[in-house]
């Protein structure tokens, strides 16, 4: 009801502030039986820490975890899963310049006025460092998932006017992993790196695009009319701090197209069935058919900007905003881990749920 | 949880198939109090029925509803608010040659599949007859937001390649109602019903988009970190039928943008605080802020068309899908309706919910 | 949210007025692949419906029920399944004497003060006419149990001072079935039958108990901490009109008890694992253990005297409400299926949560 | 959905197994601006804690909590609150020898193929010390329900057949807070207070029953058909380990009353409407009348009994269960803090909820 929970039989209350003791997360609903591999929810949340390259952020927060309740010898018990990640590099100095004044494009005045006081430190409960608890339940369910052998892949496509120009199905989505913007093209990679680096040197920020790609999904998940697989995923994607579009298969290029041209052709005969084309991106009727899933993600710039901006304080009266902190110049590298937890969240809980339809 | 409710204090659930007994609504949490214009309601479902204009599907369904519960003397009781509309115009036959085949880009093999048996007729559940029950639904959440003056307006602002060039600020949104496109441009309305016609002649369909635009909002809707007013705006359009995409403010077109000119500034002394520019769309931190909220909504081409096409049979084995019944070349015109009744919903709910968040 | 809605997985949303078109009810979550036997359905409701036997309200209502949505060839097809039984017999005139009077013990001021007005004719939404939509949906539920062989019998143990002294597991509840009370021991029922004949021509009421056994029943149904089985079923028995008490297993008898007695100790080497005693009911730690559960549900006598009464008007000024209408002398003999099809419902959404909480 | 929530729009999900790393809950819809008064959390931990008297298990847990979230200055934000209580003194010991068994009229049995597995240390998730997490959810709750002046107060008012034979109106509940059985009678308090303790000499545990009374509860709490206040109350008190059954007003004891004795007769002419006699129980139709609400809860005996007992192993082969650890001869004293705190989460997230159902 008030917005911090998320999914319905795997479902996900997270809790925290940026400054406060830390960051948590309470699944309930994760089934018993599942092997929990702390190394691997580790792993996931490095993926999103700060200070992990030269282009993020260069806060240093380890990010380490504790689970709190609902893992016996290793092993989920179908009791709440709570997972805790103490803040240890909290500098809330930093913001005390802010504290009775709204910064442009943030929510300091929403929160502010929404609530009547708010907690200005590094954005409170607004702060992305919220998305690490996503990262952690994430990271549970993708374990989940692998029961199913389900594969969820994202990378950078687009960091300002540098943009991957590839068949979606054509992506080597490994080769994100191995630059720091995580981009599934090496040399487009290099690219997107030197310009984040020279925009950050000039005190600015720039947008991005993230694609996902899913594949092995099962047919079925999903549910009709408002809970469509899209429906949720979509929501989850535009949850995410800076989100400003979602789309999948053909999104926004369908506009212009011809159904001749558009309709997905049956492959007849096929062992398992299948299309031609995907431009349904692997979901027709909100529900999965066994294609791959695929949908584009994009993120503003940065808010946060290393220039002194006119603003207003709380009375609103004419401020000025001075960039402090260490902020990242271009979100998308570390909100890969994220699109990916939200999307394991999503077909995790579609996954449980298409369990209870048919007798 | 079976994904036919929406809305968490003002909470719709739907039911219906395309050629059942009808479709109908129960709104649980509407307010005690509101007056239920019936005229208004019939008004809303006339703009989405059929048969209203040469350019949309020919059948005749007067979409006529009936109040089963909920409303005393034409107040709202607090009860649960029922609305029915009875199919009348059905042409099961129009289906039986569908019946063990499965249409391209259609739901038809994840029904079957997912619930091991599906109602052919029509599309059943997946046909977007179910929309009736969203506009009835969505034109008391309306009378609701009346009563805060928020207004709602929605107009086609492409179809195929013919886009509408105008900054969202300046479109005149009443323009809308006064063609058969619902384009808030007269002349780009003229090309695009030629464009429709055209297709439509040809046996085929065309995608389209369409934009909304929201005055009025107060300060405040909108829940943090999950429910965000844009991620459950995104959600409810996502969940109509034929959607693949959705952005709100500066949308994908952020990606390419800085920081330092994709900021909103705050406008110094204001009585009432306001940004120069609205790159937020209204929203900040998932929040209202007080600006007018506006989003984009990409409908990809619909799926059947007046051609035969090789497809499958429920068997896998090759068949042909030939087009018959009555359908839309084009889905915008009759969908603006919907995308207002679905924001209507969302931000009737955001309304309630808010009215809980502090002491 | 608003108070309509009961379950969690088979979740069922009712709606309708005792003066209004009719009731119905939404059940959103009825699995897929059901056979939806109407015969059974209108069974369970004439086992509800005024005007069956001599010593209940002599109404005429016959309660037939219309399938509006959900079932395709007979068996249910995964979408919301809606219920609909239209009023026929309504006299609304009968209540137009209470239109601006507060009924003792009714929810006449609760509902007026709430909701800043009410629909008075019958009670309205308060109206225990909304358990018909109880007993569709739990008929609907029982032939989903029937699938796992789980019975659910439920009899009249109690008229005023009337007591069946029996142990549970004796009782023969088909005797139920042959007397109009609906307790099963003939003679028993017959004093039960000539006490409430006897109160009805004084113009008064009188209280009653239900007690339910169900067999059958398999290991792991219910959820720990909130949701254990008995507080479900607690809840749905608290929620029937008139009901003032629940107790399951040794009940309020076990405030008397010491450990040593009440706890039930396990057989040993049994092939199924069971207990020698059942002082738990069926339920330990709030999970279905796989002996027999029962309760008893403590009803108290009818609010509606045929005498007059000392009351209120709305204003707060004395006034005399008469008794007036048709109703019922003792409320148990009605509220048996009642009572099943509340139990029904819950076991019918724990049985469907119960396959998803382990790998 | 599995189980560990309660409340819709105060909504708490708890946290935690007896002995992991403690026991916690993130309350999600705390209106922000709320003090939270961090001594009176710890008092209501304190009337619960084990160890406050020789009549309670003799473990030494000082039950100090710490607050992760939510909470700036000391006033909540409206960010969920996230509360988390170490455990300190556990001895999983003291439960290795029942690893593989049963115990009597415990949860082992059914958690263990619930599950296929179970966290056999002190009950794991079944254990009673998951209520501290309520009853520091409750004491917030509590500080909410402060600022409309309503007032909880519970006592034990039967220990055995020690019973208290007095009318509720008239019992001074302060006096509850004067002895370690929380009895509101000092003299009966002194005989359960010996009672108890021949009762733990013997190794053995008894029953006991807890009354609660509210007062200034406004009129209008409470939801129609399902969510009934009573029916809540009734949900939440079943809920706590032990409890066996639940009536308010006049309970079990209306069964054997006349409609013309039970009717709670409305005061003419009185200032604020109120009933000459409350028969009632503050709740009608579900909804608070303005009466004081009250109501009583049956706990069985403790089921850990300090005596050898024939049971079986997970395997179903005979054992013996002997008779370790440090638990409750009788649970009622303990369980007074949680009975309130139960019944304040209920009236808070009605409180709540009432604000929006009326224009």
């Amino acid at each position: 009801m008030a917005g911090n929970s998320f999914g319905q039989i795997f479902r996900i209350t997270t809790f925290g502030e940026s400054h406060g003791a830390g960051i948590g997360v309470v699944i309930d609903g994760c089934p018993a039986g599942l092997e929990i591999d702390e190394q691997y929810i580790q792993q996931q949340l490095d993926r999103r820490r700060p200070g992990q390259s030269a282009i993020v952020t260069q806060r240093k927060e380890p990010d380490n975890f504790q689970i709190l309740s609902g893992v016996f010898e290793g092993i989920s018990t179908g009791s709440p899963l709570a997972l805790f990640i103490p803040n240890t590099n909290q500098k809330p100095k930093d913001y005390s310049h802010i504290k009775d004044l709204y910064r442009p494009s943030h929510a300091d005045m929403t929160y502010q006025e929404k609530y009547g006081r708010r907690d200005h430190r590094g954005g409170g409960r607004a702060s992305a460092r919220e998305t690490a608890a996503r990262v952690a339940a994430g990271a549970i369910a993708r374990l989940l998932l692998q029961q199913a052998d389900i594969t969820i892949q994202a990378g950078v496509t687009q960091v300002g006017q540098l943009k991957l120009e590839q068949a979606i199905e054509k992506i080597q989505w490994a080769e994100a992993a191995n630059n720091p913007v995580r981009c599934p093209n090496a040399q487009l990679a290099a690219e997107m790196e030197s310009l984040i680096q020279e925009i950050k040197k000039s005190g600015d920020t720039v947008g991005g695009k993230i694609s996902c790609y899913i594949t092995n999904c099962p047919v079925g998940l999903g549910d009709p009319v408002f809970d469509k697989l899209h429906a949720d995923l979509g929501k989850a994607m535009l949850s995410i701090n800076a989100v400003k579009g979602f789309e999948y298969g053909s999104g926004f290029g369908s506009v212009e197209m011809r159904g001749s041209e558009h309709n997905d052709k049956w492959v007849a005969g096929a062992a398992q069935k299948q299309t031609a084309t995907n431009h349904s991106g692997g979901i027709q009727g909100g529900i999965s058919n066994g294609m791959p899933i695929y949908f584009n993600v994009a993120f503003k710039p940065v808010a946060t900007i290393m220039q002194d901006q006119a603003s207003i304080s709380k009375d609103g009266e004419a401020a000025t905003v001075s960039g402090k902190g260490r902020h990242d110049p271009c979100v998308v590298p570390r909100a890969v881990p994220i699109v990916e937890a939200m999307a394991a969240l999503v077909l995790a809980d579609h996954y449980l749920r298409d369990k209870v339809v048919r007798l």
